[in-house]
């Protein structure tokens, strides 16, 4: 267990690849040996992102994998959907772990991969190969390997709000309605109408209802656990807001179970596990209260008149439901402490 | 029918106040002759709400009965749940008609209000006499009748879109899940931690889940559709804007229907109602798209892999759900054209 | 004098094309026969901008000036830089009037607009014809005339707010400094990195500063008034929100002028104007205040202890510093009250 | 200079207080011993800010001097105006070092406080004994001391923009200018109209015009740097966002200075202090690029036409305009390296 690497950000010039940054600038051990971007190759990072003035002194490098090989121990891939898929495998060629945000390596089913997301699927070996990381649920098969698929944000939030309630039985997997609302940021720094101010600002909208690529990672998930099949339904909504996600999420409650007792359940489940905190007073956690940080705080509320129980999760999208996890991965994956260099609080307000 | 009526507006300091004295600007019918307020009366309107400098120019006016009476037919009352409950009678008896924008009128079963407002209901007499105004579903009954109460903001938006398809038996009402999002106007002019900007901006979070007090307002309206008792899954949301509220719901289709098909009925069922629009682009309204008007816009997604339908619903709360809605309950009383001084487009960007 | 008039828009897919459709479908005299767009001819206008849904059913048309002459008799030019140029003159040959919203026509000298634009002037015959259509003060020149250039947005705040003061020489023209800002509207539908949701939201920077267009256009109506040349210091600043500007302005005070003087001077200067409203609580303006409105608000502070005059204007940069204005032109054109169609009130909250 | 110290945190429910806490929490030698609240006394302070649940455990503290002085060696002073005044003395005479962070101490002028701020001064000896911390100007004076005035949020962004010009006799000290901006945060977690949600989003405004308590600190502060009194013209606006100030400055130069001059000066008077960043790219600084961070981004322009310079001065009004420098300064005061515990980036976006 090494208490040193160099880490490499491609798709630095994106949100992801700039809060990798911003995180990795208080990590303990890791030092950023390259930043690359196709785009702006040859130019200071600070130019793209001016709030890193002085911070990060780098030049963007072109995408070079021997150049990266010869400069880092890892790769964060923050990059879009469709390029990951062959490039994670030429990194490990090249010697380099890969830890990948983007959706590319997340299903395991290259069919399911092209029917969401539209595009060609990676190579079978590399979707083999690459472990899901979800970190307080999977956290164990990351140790020790060099592919690791960062789960969604969308994913992050819905499957730690769900999975303790559907391992245990306690809830019908077949009623699970997913309601999503996401901040904007989540739509990246690429321009697009969907994310223009005048037209998202006091606006609250639904898009891709039953379509969003992340409902398959969500299904195998929830399947995996469950041990059958499992299909919800997902909507999601972007909020007028820069970061954040909830995930509202009902299903119908099997057998008796109090509120009072999914809180318990859920607390025993996350024993440890700094960062999933689970309310207990009643109020639901609210997007703002894990802004910048990588906290996920889950809140239950019981029906009786209906049987049905209703979960709200909330993350901060851009941290633990991307860079954040990312780290708290390569936590993972080099055998060190969980939380180094992640245990800084929410900024509120 | 006459064309020329002297409206009062009890609760002028208000937000749903100050949106009728707006919206009746424009309507040719109707002079605002007194604007009442508990706590400013004797100062200008204007001190309240600068925006109406040189617009409305009125004083504000004690809460006088008799003092009302004898300047005008009809009273708005845009006042907190509470309040209409007494004073509405009194307004009534003293001749004038009565549109309630509050929610004191809208149970017909004192025990429900009791339970859900935890205030003493309204006498027996003055529920029963109510007559509740969702304008494009209940409105044959608002004519002529001179004590109406007008429906909440969520209820607004949930019943238009779900009626149809209840009413139809094209969904499962016991499958109903209502996931509300609204923006903070809701919440009124009264001050509160969980309306003060720095807690609520860049913030989504739930409220009052499963205990809001719209959900037997909603309940009382399916259930009389259904011809049966309903029961549903209501979940409130804070949005960072200030208008809009966009109702998210989910119910389990029965027998085979098509979203075409949804769209057909629902275009039959608000035929000739000009303020439900129903989409036809496969694309969901956005709350912008119908923000400063009457307009509630409709969209459907139908999943095939789960057999549920996904319903959203857009309105302005302050317009639709609150103050315009009164004004097509106005027009409908008085037997005037439903449209009359509300045939203004939304405001976008 | 007729009441009633053909309009085409072209630019009906940017916010100042669809602005002019929300006001003039409100306007009595006024039918839109046209709606032109380069990019999207052929289509609904209502694909375009969803919230004309059922309310605008017309298709773009191309832009033939042929097809336009024989549909209309004004066209409204909502077009970006550079485009009226050259094609004002075009519509004129063919008998339209035109009102242009975009700057080519605004600089009485060639040379100013090719410094500041860094665009090919229009031809000089086009801007010596030009009427400047600053309502409240150039009025008078616009009735009766066919080309007349709609000021911009940050002009519009800025001159009305200062050149009484300037014509009244209660001020010294050389001390002025103008501290803009306005929300992200202004910068149109078109997109950027500016624009980008992400970037603006909670956010508030400074842009071209001392090189903004604007700057030649102020100076050119301060300077004709003060019947001298003019500089000024002038910086611009993008707020986070849609709609609004503020313009703050310092200037020297010139001999004793109190707070209620420059407040009854500038009412006798815009007596009988309806959409510009001086304060006199001795609170400035906020730009919600003026929100979907046509009403320039302006207020007043002198400071003893420094000798100087601060004003502040607010207007909707998107009416009173567009659409509304352009209307407000076309009513004075056409020798119709200066109000007609624009009696609205802001939208509040 | 130990390397351990014990704090106290008086008025730790508000914003102030809230982010000494997550700061402190990264800070390697300060251990938080009491957070104190006369409010909330007894609760658990995680019950007020729900996002420091299991982050900081700590219950909240009566304000009782003997308590805190057993538990802690020093205390911040995140309290409202007219608390301080007294309470600072007291702290100090029972062995604590303090760090007031409201605007009690920063005047040396009882009459000056009392005329600004309304409300009876400190006691002399407290006037005279408190050092103003602006750090990167005065921070010699702080080392070693125990009783720091923390300066306020407007006069920290517009000193450290304008001191090193009025310092080298650069600028005409007579012509200063000040126009500010200032996010909603600066209004406290306390309630009031001004800082209702529905009220400020989508709205900008000017306020307290010539009247802001932080103008005589300002003018306090140029006036040592000065040599003689000097008198500003400043205006506080309010923008819609939580966090954020740019203070915007305009004085006429005096002699020739380019940009890159002015640049270079600047760079040389903050040399080795990393929180203040010189723009050097002709683009000016913007809130978020020190959104959550300790630093202070300043640009200039210079304007030949007008011969006037503009200076726009960023901080994160929370952090650099409070809670950050407090922590500054207590670096400073302890024999500390400045930047201890502070030296992480911006949250973008």
């Amino acid at each position: 267990m090494s208490n040193s690497l160099r880490a490499a950000i491609i798709g630095a010039t994106g949100y992801g690849g700039a809060e990798l940054i911003r995180l990795l600038q208080a990590h303990p051990y890791v030092t950023i040996t390259s930043v690359v971007s196709t785009s702006n190759a040859g130019a200071p990072l600070a130019e793209s992102f001016p709030h890193l003035n002085q911070i990060f002194v780098g030049i963007l490098d072109e995408l070079d994998v021997d150049l990266i090989a010869g400069k880092a121990d890892l790769v964060f891939l923050a990059t879009p959907a469709g390029v990951s898929a062959e490039l994670s495998m030429k990194l490990l060629a090249a010697g380099l772990k890969v830890i990948d945000i983007s959706g590319d390596l997340r299903l395991k089913s290259a069919e399911a991969y092209e029917n969401w997301y539209k595009k060609p699927a990676a190579p079978a070996e590399a979707l083999e190969r690459a472990v899901y990381g979800l970190s307080e649920v999977f956290g164990d098969e990351v140790k020790g390997m060099d592919l690791i698929s960062n789960p969604g944000c969308y994913p992050t939030a819905t499957l730690l709000g769900l999975i303790p309630a559907v391992q245990a039985g306690w809830i019908d997997p077949s009623t699970i309605i997913i309601d999503a609302k996401s901040g904007v940021s989540g739509a990246g720094r690429g321009l697009g109408l969907g994310a223009h101010y005048a037209e998202v600002n006091e606006n609250f909208s639904a898009y891709k209802v039953n379509k969003h690529q992340h409902i398959p990672e969500i299904e195998q998930a929830l399947s995996r656990i469950a041990g059958k099949d499992i299909v919800t339904t997902f909507t999601t909504h972007l909020v007028p807001m820069t970061r954040g996600i909830m995930t509202t999420m009902y299903a119908t409650i099997i057998g008796e179970h109090t509120e009072a007792e999914f809180i318990e359940m859920y607390r025993q489940y996350y024993e440890g596990r700094k960062f999933v905190r689970i309310r207990s007073n009643g109020k639901m956690p609210a997007t703002k209260e894990v802004l910048g940080s990588n906290y996920c705080d889950i809140g239950f509320a019981v029906d009786e008149r209906t049987g049905r129980l209703t979960i709200c999760s909330v993350i901060d999208n851009v941290v633990k439901g991307a860079a954040g996890q990312a780290i708290q991965n390569l936590n993972l994956m080099m055998g060190w402490e969980e939380t180094t260099g992640l245990l800084f609080s929410p900024v509120y307000p």
